[in-house]
């Protein structure tokens, strides 16, 4: 079996391990743009904070590495066209344009940084960061820099900002929405998390877009904002969102949905034999049961394995997802998973909700510190979204909870829940405990 | 209303407080022998080892709080008889006899120190642990202590060791059974808590009882094994677990089952308008379907909330225990859920296990810490059992698999689960994926 997967990043090179697992004959091709493959595009903030050392700590398998498990990786190669019917696949390597057969074609073509419409996004000094050669760019341009603007306040614009903020670089995070981090926090979340960053000496100007960015000499100095406030900088990062890559899928025909590539809980595509993986689909959402986009390298890694599984024959499915995630900048850690309360209001689903601040150890055991979840119910219990915030311990919470959404279960099912306990490592009622008994006071 | 609780622990100070939220009228009366309400033992190892700085500080609530909701506590007290027909407890306080009339009695009397059959237990610097009283002696005598026996290597007796070690006493830990937390962990899990416990400096012995305490002048001077062997001791802690106090409930034809009071799900007895709850009543294993004992403070707290509710005519159930757990000595944190491979085969499951060893965090992130996780599952996939040692972030990936467990999840349904992902939180794919994607191999 040949198969060619177009694409070396979360979606892309699982795919191709996985399929090695199940087939040890098939002749597996990657081709990619990039001149690296297997890396975690996650890391690049923690690099540029000099949390992890270097770029070449966060890169976790060669294309050499591949070679030994007989996986032809192409770098710096692009896929220019696709003929669905010879299934043929074209693209230019050192060079040279060469073409390659298929028996099953994998797209994990990935997105596309979003420019919003600004002017000025191509002077010196605009970044966008998606790959290691951009972390690079920006780790070498920020050396003279005094003054940054990171632009987009989801989480990639958050550990940016703050690892500009440990470098030593005034910045300033900006938000067109009136919160950070609005696709997966409600307001009053987000308000803790402002709070914090302001404390750590990051300037946040929320609400307005930036209109402009002015430059000299063909480098960036400042940015207009909507309402015509300027602010100096010599550095802007555009961390506005990703846009699937489309292109190679459409022109075959394959079925695209609002955001992305439809594929169905195989993984496949409209067109026989062609798959796709990672952020150029589209996902399902768990609660909505509707499309939606999980643009998450975590995403990408199990739909590579479901993808992998269907193209080996063994039985396989895709779940709808709940865009469960979790960050750390500083001290703080916060997570999220399922709908915010403004997101299942646009989706007309009333919600009930609570938020309460608990902790995350006995409250006479040292350094307790404070924890804050917030839950999120449907009108009939049900949970249907959960925020934590604390200084440890929320990346677990938060997959409990995603579990407790995939069940279905109610906020009172929840409350009669067994958690484990240790005055060392919990409180005896867990705060999710205790935010789930609250929110279940509401029914009454 | 008029209600009397027998004892004031874990399980009969809750009943009080959540019976006065949802009846501010009922008289409610609590006898205690303790001279003390409202702490958790679980913390008494930590204050001996000084992390926690004092007794006080464990100590959540005095009489004088109880007080002020309007709830009588009659420390000091102790409960002699019960009328079940007249509906009226005798009790002695302050040297005289009193009664006191019931419409709802709650048995909360709790457990006694297991003593095993060996000479010697009355000897000065013989110790069980179950109250602060029992705590501050153990830390005066341990002053002029050299060298400690802990006797049964639960969790109390492990964390007691470890509190001796910090205090700079040569310590050995005993265990009748031949490893260590024999109810919670399979062999090779506890051998490597084993290991850290001896790398740390104490010493363990496993696999004999003592037989005998040795003494002289009336104190004790050393422990006789089973195989003989002698060693000197100026101190021995009986860690041998808890048998329900169950006198009183017997005494008026409560009926019992092997180890404890039978309750219902509502916490009922099978006496009219008397309930239990706490150490002194028999749980319903989750997996087993059958009676157990679950004689955890956090089990207590939810029967309490049942047995409230039901008395205030609420509707709630005790659902069936996995009696998960989780404790930390050191740097290392351990807990469990669940069967044990043991005893699940001592029931009769054939089980399929597995065992990784991964990591805490992204690999490439400072301080990653090694995390064991072993899965037990049954033949036809369900997961049944799950363990987990690490540095840290042990606790919420037990209450996952609690949760995972209680919902019949198999492990190839939770490979598939959404796991939240950042690099200096945890791995790109968490350590119970992997565990359950590789017990998921072996249906293969």
């Amino acid at each position: 079996m040949k198969i060619v997967i177009i694409g070396g990043g979360a979606g892309g090179m699982p795919t191709a391990s996985n399929i090695r697992k199940y087939d040890s004959e098939a002749e597996i091709t990657v081709i990619t743009r990039d001149n690296k493959v297997s890396y975690s595009p996650c890391a690049i903030p923690y690099v540029l904070s000099n949390k992890i050392t270097s770029f070449d700590d966060i890169v976790m398998k060669s294309p050499e590495d591949y070679k030994e498990k007989n996986i032809n990786v192409l770098t710096e190669a692009e896929a220019t066209a696709i003929d669905a019917e010879a299934k043929i696949v074209t693209y230019t390597h050192e060079g040279k344009e060469k073409t390659i057969e298929y028996d099953k074609l994998v797209l994990a073509t990935g997105g596309n940084p979003f420019i919003p419409p600004m002017k000025g996004v191509d002077l010196d000094g605009v970044f966008r960061i998606r790959t290691i050669d951009d972390g690079k760019a920006v780790e070498e341009w920020a050396k003279n820099c005094k003054n940054a603007i990171v632009t987009g306040a989801g989480l990639i614009g958050i550990e940016i900002a703050y690892a500009f903020k440990e470098m030593g670089i005034n910045v300033t995070l900006t938000e067109m929405m009136p919160q950070i981090v609005p696709r997966s926090l409600d307001p009053d979340m987000a308000k803790i998390i402002e709070k914090y960053l302001e404390k750590e000496g990051i300037n946040i100007a929320l609400g307005q877009p930036i209109t402009e960015l002015k430059g000299e000499n063909g480098k960036v100095t400042g940015a207009v904002f909507g309402d015509g406030t300027e602010v100096d900088c010599d550095m802007v990062i555009l961390a506005t969102g990703v846009r699937a890559e489309l292109g190679l899928a459409k022109s075959i025909g394959c079925e695209c949905g609002r955001w992305a590539i439809r594929v169905n809980d195989r993984m496949a595509t409209s067109v026989p034999d062609v798959f796709a993986v990672g952020d150029c689909v589209e996902s399902y959402d768990a609660i909505l049961r509707s499309p939606t986009i999980s643009q998450l390298g975590t995403t990408a890694i199990r739909q590579a394995k479901t993808c992998a599984q269907t193209i080996c024959g063994k039985r396989s499915r895709f779940n709808p997802v709940l865009n469960s995630m979790v960050s750390k900048v500083g001290n703080l850690e916060f997570g999220a998973v399922g709908l915010t309360t403004t997101f299942a209001q646009q989706n007309r689903i009333r919600t009930v909700t609570e938020k309460v601040e608990a902790l995350t150890r006995a409250r006479y055991y040292p350094n307790a510190k404070p924890m804050n979840v917030k839950v999120i119910c449907d009108i009939d219990g049900t949970i249907i979204g959960c925020q934590i915030i604390a200084e440890e311990r929320v990346a677990e919470r938060i997959d409990t909870m995603t579990l407790a959404i995939t069940e279905e279960l109610t906020c009172f099912e929840l409350s009669n829940m067994e958690f484990a306990y240790a005055p060392p490592v919990s409180m005896v009622t867990d705060p999710l405990v205790i935010a789930v008994e609250e929110v279940s006071k509401k029914f009454n």
